[in-house]
């Protein structure tokens, strides 16, 4: 009964870095379609973020089936609660993908972002891609140090945000009306993606550190 | 162990419907704050916040405690399984009644809603505090048609989310910068609260008609 837990535990793991790299995959086809007004690519997104949401629901069956069957108790238990909000986390940060690979295929064939912000924008992007390509490795060898890399980046993400706004409102703004909605909804959802990349950060660092770090103590004593 | 567990299960009930009360309380004070520019209120919105917070981790710790003290299953595991998911939508919720409270924080001592939105934003209020007040009954006595109450006024919601694009974009806007952001992240702000509402709205339909269903079904035949 063990090994069968232990390597459905061990698949969850997988499964979870599986989705994650769907989503790597949507935040980074979504930023190129947006900086590059390129609507085939961003209705691939927009198309695959429904697969991602039949793998959160097939995730979630599982947890709930291993809950029932396998009882899991301590370490365990904790492993399989945090897999179940870590892919609804998952989902979530798709969802933003599209918005954003929505957004691009609403202004073609105009640039939704203007020529002056596409500094930023290329910068928030980069960030985005290296939270989602983080996540995805964290979650599959919980590394700790990739944890910090993603609470950096989205500190950089919240930055950014922060200089749209100025952008914005520093009083030399001369872009149309649906260029300050399209910015001000863009800045926000990357700088939620990058939210939901720390929670799943720290949520793999509590089971290492937290949970798990009563092995890790013991081993180190 | 059944009476103490069955007892447990109705406290996690109850608890939800008193954290929706929470969130039912800050939408209904961020809504007036923002609307009248209320800047106590506000602050007294991104203050009660934090109790929202606590509730969400507390209800957490004792969900995870029933699964690795009860070990339930069937219904019953669906039934904690859901409390964990609803607890976190309802701290969500909590978040944008924040957020719409900061706005008006922020623009005090003006009103961030300029004077032809306000009759669109009124009604989003009153549609965001009837989802808000109906989700709490809901989870108090699981009355079905309160389910569907909360999706029409979701609808409501979304509608009045494309009027304020649709008052940014046709054309007259003749506010500031300011504003079209304010106005921007409020709707969206309003908008994924009913989507939140409308997620608690199916849990609970869901746990009464899908897996209670069978039973319900028992009874009836």
């Amino acid at each position: 009964m063990r090994d069968i837990f232990d390597a459905e535990l061990a698949q969850l793991g997988q499964d979870l870095a599986a989705m994650s790299g769907r989503v790597e995959r949507a935040i980074t086809d979504a930023g190129v379609a947006l900086l590059t007004a390129d609507v085939t690519l961003a209705e691939s997104v927009i198309a695959a973020d429904l697969e991602i949401d039949a793998i959160e629901r097939d995730l979630d069956e599982r947890c709930v089936l291993l809950l029932a069957q396998q009882q899991p108790v301590a370490t365990d238990l904790r492993i399989v609660v945090s897999a179940l909000r870590m892919s609804a986390t998952l989902e979530r940060m798709g969802d933003l993908a599209r918005h954003i690979a929505q957004v691009a295929r609403g202004r073609y064939p105009r640039h939704a972002v203007p020529q002056h912000l596409s500094g930023t924008f290329t910068e928030m992007h980069d960030a985005a891609v290296r939270v989602a390509r983080r996540t995805t490795t964290l979650l599959g060898n919980h590394e700790l140090p990739l944890a910090e890399s993603i609470e950096q980046d989205d500190d950089l993400l919240d930055e950014l945000h922060e200089d749209t706004f100025a952008a914005l409102l520093n009083g030399t703004w001369n872009g149309s009306i649906q260029e300050a909605v399209d910015v001000t909804l863009l800045g926000r959802y990357y700088e939620r993606f990058g939210d939901h990349g720390v929670s799943i950060a720290r949520r793999v660092t509590y089971l290492v550190t937290g949970v798990l770090g009563q092995e890790l103590d013991r081993s180190a004593s």
